[in-house]
């Protein structure tokens, strides 16, 4: 089997779900000494992180990834053990296979090809990864690693995140943006009382249901050319003592926004809240923003290479797209780094049967040698 | 200690928790027995209801109360014992003092003075009693003695039911009719999503919010002399899968009418479907019609004798209303009963510390072997 297939398996073998890394990062560290990179293991918390970096001077190019995965779920509902990869009719199946051991594979065995074949490239080249993206909250992963970042001065000008990006075929679609993600915890007061007794309660229900249908139809903003409009959802909503004869005292809904850059974080708890006071609520919301949006825009350096590097060795123009969730990439874009995702078919991630094309994976790394050419070569 | 109370404070230290009985009953069918009562012990599933008649041929007068109480809560809530009666400062406290063993005993204590000084007194006198009264669905209590009397063709013309109808002093409120309870478990069926891809999910939430919004600000009808406007309360809404990332694929709503003779069970389901139906949803109601309205109306003989009798011995005239919750009253008025209530003051059941005044229970066998008199006498 090729080097990138069984690097990628050994990582599958390793059953780091997140937080957990399991070896990852230090089988890959040594690697990376061996081929001249300069390592760093900077563990923040239960979470290790991955610095390895080779050259001097800049500009900087970095790939990231994650070596934490998903829980498998209920091993018996995969055809074979999540954990013991398996090939099967040209496809590597497994827990992290897509998302994203492959890609990291992948990075691992460009990176050496690289500075093997460039040993005095320029600028710096670096990998970073983290066993905390999966997670539900990631304070200790990369938005920590960017902290310290911003702290010792170093600077990213671009980043290769290697998220499994591709919709049918590898390389048929870019992520060249991501929408920000803004949620609230919003709680809304009404006096508890019998059913018999509405004259005496005020049911928060009744009283938030115009403001909820307000908020429900509201159309945030209209989008813009490198952005769909911005999306609210409801997610949870829960009153009620579970008696049918009690009107209950308070409602809890779990809010989202999922914004483009033609709204910011701010305006839109603004106007949340100023729709929530229109309709005379009790309320409250405590507010969590977990990431911004960010945009590489066009004729950037690092998005012409991935593109180029698609257009040229998969043979179609990628679509270059903002959609879907967040990735890490928030972190590191903030820093002023130019970002850009590329990856496998994501069709199988975070689902029993997880896999990969092995065709795909086998080329990856040769997209992202050739980015590093183009950039630094 | 009068007889009134001694019989009260027995029935309080039975732990009479809905729907336990714990003997209450078979100590009154004993006394009622020796008084010259046939006594009917009529269970029903795990409900003891008590059936006790004096005298032959029509009309028939019943009172009609409950053995069980609702739960006392933490008993290191309570001053004292809950189970344990007290007198203090002229109110007899524990669980059911007020709602409703002081009435059940004052019933007693009436029916046998009754009797006693009028042993050929027209009609026929009773007491049923149930210990299904405090429970979520009463389906083998009062509800079932009706079906039972339906089927054996016993027939009542007159009812008082013991229920604490009182505000704040003893005879100042009764009632002569009750408003409808209509219940619903209404679902809204959506799709399933993540968050981030809300094109391909639908949010239950979302579309149910208009539906709601004009479900809560409907006016049901006016209500009319007799009954308040019919309200309606949404009492429990739940919808989430507790993540904030994913969009629910279903929501839950449990629903209330109270509802006066002004509308009837079968528009009010109309009419909310139709308000379902006008926004496009995809749902559905599990409706349970757990009573409907019932009103004595002026003129009366029963509704007549308790307003004299209140008016005659308490001092005031009563105020004559149809407010308040339910009760068996309920399952008896459609036997073609005339369904009047009237009990001691009701601020304190349900609650911690639960009591009734000892001067107005000891009252309250006068008032009651006052209504035989006036209607058997």
């Amino acid at each position: 089997m090729s080097d990138v297939i069984d690097l990628a398996c050994d990582l599958i073998r390793r059953r780091s779900v997140t937080p957990e890394d399991r070896g990852c990062q230090a089988s890959i560290g040594e690697r990376l000494q061996r081929a001249g990179f300069a390592v760093q293991h900077l563990r923040f918390g239960e979470v290790d992180n991955l610095w390895a970096t080779h050259g001097q001077g800049g500009p900087l190019l970095v790939f990231l990834g994650h070596t934490d995965v998903v829980p498998s779920g209920p091993a018996e509902s995969w055809t074979t053990d999540p954990f013991e990869p398996v090939i099967r009719d040209g496809l590597l199946y497994g827990r992290g296979a897509a998302d994203m051991k492959g890609s990291v594979a992948a990075m691992v065995v460009a990176l050496e090809a690289f500075v093997a074949a460039h040993p005095d490239h320029r600028g710096r080249v670096g990998l970073l990864l983290t066993s905390d993206e999966e997670g539900p909250t990631n304070l200790d992963g990369v938005r920590r690693v960017a902290e310290h970042f911003r702290a010792t001065g170093e600077r990213i000008d671009w980043c290769v995140v290697g998220e499994p990006s591709s919709k049918e075929k590898l390389g048929d679609l870019i992520r060249v943006g991501r929408r920000g993600s803004l949620s609230g915890t919003l709680q809304v007061r009404g006096i508890q009382g019998h059913v018999a007794y509405p004259e005496k309660a005020r049911n928060p229900i009744h009283a938030f249901a115009p403001a909820l249908a307000e908020l429900a139809a509201e159309r945030w903003d209209e989008g813009n050319q490198d952005f769909p409009p911005t999306s609210f959802q409801v997610s949870n909503l829960n009153a009620g003592t579970g008696a049918n004869n009690v009107i209950p005292g308070a409602l809890t809904a779990l809010i989202n926004f999922r914004y483009s850059t033609a709204s910011s974080a701010g305006d839109l708890r603004k106007r949340t809240e100023a729709i929530l006071d229109k309709h005379g609520l009790d309320w409250q919301v405590d507010w969590s923003l977990s990431g911004e949006p960010f945009l590489t825009p066009p004729g950037g350096a690092v998005r012409e290479a991935v593109v180029s590097v698609c257009r040229d060795l998969c043979g179609v123009p990628p679509e270059e797209s903002t959609g879907g969730g967040t990735s890490d990439g928030r972190f590191i874009a903030p820093l002023g780094a130019e970002v850009v995702e590329l990856g496998p078919v994501n069709a199988t991630i975070h689902k029993v049967d997880e896999c990969v094309s092995v065709a795909d994976l086998e080329k990856l790394p040769s997209l992202y040698e050739a980015i590093c050419i183009r950039l630094l070569g």
